[in-house]
């Protein structure tokens, strides 16, 4: 395991954690019911809602992303509820699985995969079936590395029904624009592992008056996920039951930074990173897989003929870097570079000069 | 948070972490889909084995262990189903609780707390209550210091019923005797942050071949905590969603310890500084609060008059020592000393000595 030490992350998460990250994950272990917990509860809540840009409360809950996302469904949804799906991804069909098992048939707007959410397209499906409770869509969705227009969406959302507005924003936040107050969003899931540059392990979310009211009279079932537990806690800066300490006090640590560098510094950052990376990879004469890409990731589309599992072990093993290869049926077919969090131009050089020497390119 | 660092911690969890289980905290984030992590996994998959004394499969959550608590219910049962509730305190209420969130009332049969559970009662309810897919009980309950006799309970489920034998073992697990298979349990729940020295986030559970078949045919609503999905992924040494890495590389170094150890000598070590710790009490002048004492931890009555929360407080501020109070309807009336894990008798002398200067007691 020493050997993780050298390699060079450049996979969409889990991101590379800054130093003074990893250091806070050595100090001893608090207990949950104590004063000084309570102190890094309020830090990570605080810098959560900087960078979510909302005076809503933000919920943080010691679970993956996809359990973040399983709590935005059964928090606001009941039995025979309708509601709405609009997909550009592998996270997008996510979304459709949890509502399917929590006996929800959600109506899905199926964008072509690189394509990003048509706010048309939602204002159609929103006449069709008029009385929807939640429209659910993803920020950035990493399998096909497109970013969504979440203001146009949600402004379609307001004018065509009651809906609640639901954004996965779990690899989008602090690293692409995202205004939850200014935007009006109701529910914003994130997670600790990609734009907040912490290891695994907690979910965020942002709750709205609106979606507050929800959740009083949603009657999905949920225990663990229950935002009203959450909130009782919550009144005291603690959660219901232990949660992940280390990873809280880490959390409290990248946030600092982030304030720090200034949220709209780190979206600057990671936009002016991505321009860099997708004209490097243009260079190469390779073609970018998304037509709408996102400033977090990048996702190139192999020549045709390129194993593309083996060219990101080959480029795993012999050169130390990690980047991510597609998912489902883009297995093979892309590899993904995440600009997200802690990565700079050094790293993204070399991952580039890597793929390069692999697919034996030379820059035009 | 420098000042925790000289704590004395004898609360019941989060539990302190041995010096090289921290190391391994700040050791670089694996990337979850890599044979690095799988090797990590498969660690951590036969480490709780060993443990849990088992051959059935132990899944990993990245959840509270009220998470897990959740997932015994959801993956078990149907709306209809039948499930007995033997409760010897706090968490005897709470797998209430998820159960009656989840559409289903159970019987409960409630001991007085600080009481064991009755085995005979168990024959009594199973009797009158015929046809129960599950009964859930706690190994240890922490609110209430108590121990119950699981391999007797598990022989009257077997005895009257078909159902499954549903064990709560957050903190009983790697402190008091348990044997999965030799007492043929069914599903075991166990977490990170009690006697298996690890800070808090992970949630174990062990699935027997026919809590498996009850998985099939369970139709109550889940998803993250999909015990199928988990199975997928299982089989490449996987999570189903991104975990938390580092806490698996932490647990994977502190089950290192445990085995070094032996299990039966680290049971061997509880119950010696139970008894230990028994002893000194009772020298003190001061009542055991249960009747049937746990080893993994010794709840004491304090004497009528005492403020308990006061106590603690000036215990934790003036002394650094961390002892938990009472909860619930037990506040202020009792402490808890816990001995699960990498707790060692200089820590529990410390921890009684300022207990008896601050009750200004003397010893017998």
């Amino acid at each position: 395991m020493s050997d993780a030490k050298e390699f060079i992350n450049l996979t969409p998460g889990p991101t590379p954690v800054p130093p003074s990250v990893y250091a806070k994950l050595s100090e001893p272990v608090l207990h949950h019911r104590t004063e000084e917990f309570g102190d890094v509860y309020k830090t990570v809540e605080e810098g959560l809602r900087c960078v979510y840009r909302t005076k809503n409360k933000v919920l943080i809950v010691t679970t993956s992303g996809t359990g973040g996302m399983e709590s935005s469904v059964a928090n606001v949804l009941s039995p025979g509820d309708k509601a709405v799906v609009h997909s550009t991804g592998i996270f997008g069909v996510r979304y459709c699985k949890i509502l399917r098992n929590f006996g929800i048939e959600p109506v899905v707007i199926e964008e072509e995969w690189g394509r990003a959410a048509d706010p048309g397209r939602l204002r159609e499906a929103l006449k069709e079936h008029p009385g929807a409770s939640a429209v659910f869509c993803q920020h950035t969705d990493t399998s096909t590395g497109v970013v969504n227009d979440i203001e146009a969406l949600a402004k379609v959302v307001r004018e065509e029904s009651e809906a609640l507005t639901v954004v996965d924003a779990i690899s989008g936040l602090a690293a692409e624009e995202l205004e939850t107050d200014a935007w009006d969003l109701d529910v914003v899931v994130s997670a600790s592992q990609k734009g907040l540059m912490s290891p695994p392990g907690l979910a965020f979310l942002s709750v709205s008056e609106k979606a507050w009211q929800a959740c009083e009279k949603a009657s999905l079932p949920r225990f663990y996920f229950d935002w009203r537990t959450m909130h009782e806690r919550f009144l005291m800066n603690q959660t219901p039951y232990t949660p992940a300490v280390s990873l809280f006090v880490a959390q409290a640590e990248s946030l600092r930074l982030i304030r720090e560098e200034g949220i709209e510094n780190v979206w600057r950052r990671t936009t002016e990173l991505a321009e860099y990376t997708r004209g490097r990879i243009q260079q190469l004469g390779l073609e970018l897989f998304p037509k709408d890409p996102a400033d977090n990731l990048t996702a190139v589309r192999l020549p045709e003929g390129v194993d593309g599992k083996k060219l990101i072990l080959d480029i795993r093993t012999k050169e130390r870097i990690a980047i991510a290869g597609g998912q489902q049926e883009l297995k093979g077919r892309i590899v993904r570079i995440s600009h997200m969090g802690f990565v700079k131009k050094p790293q993204i050089d070399a991952g580039i000069a890597a793929l390069s020497r692999h697919l034996s390119l030379t820059p035009a």
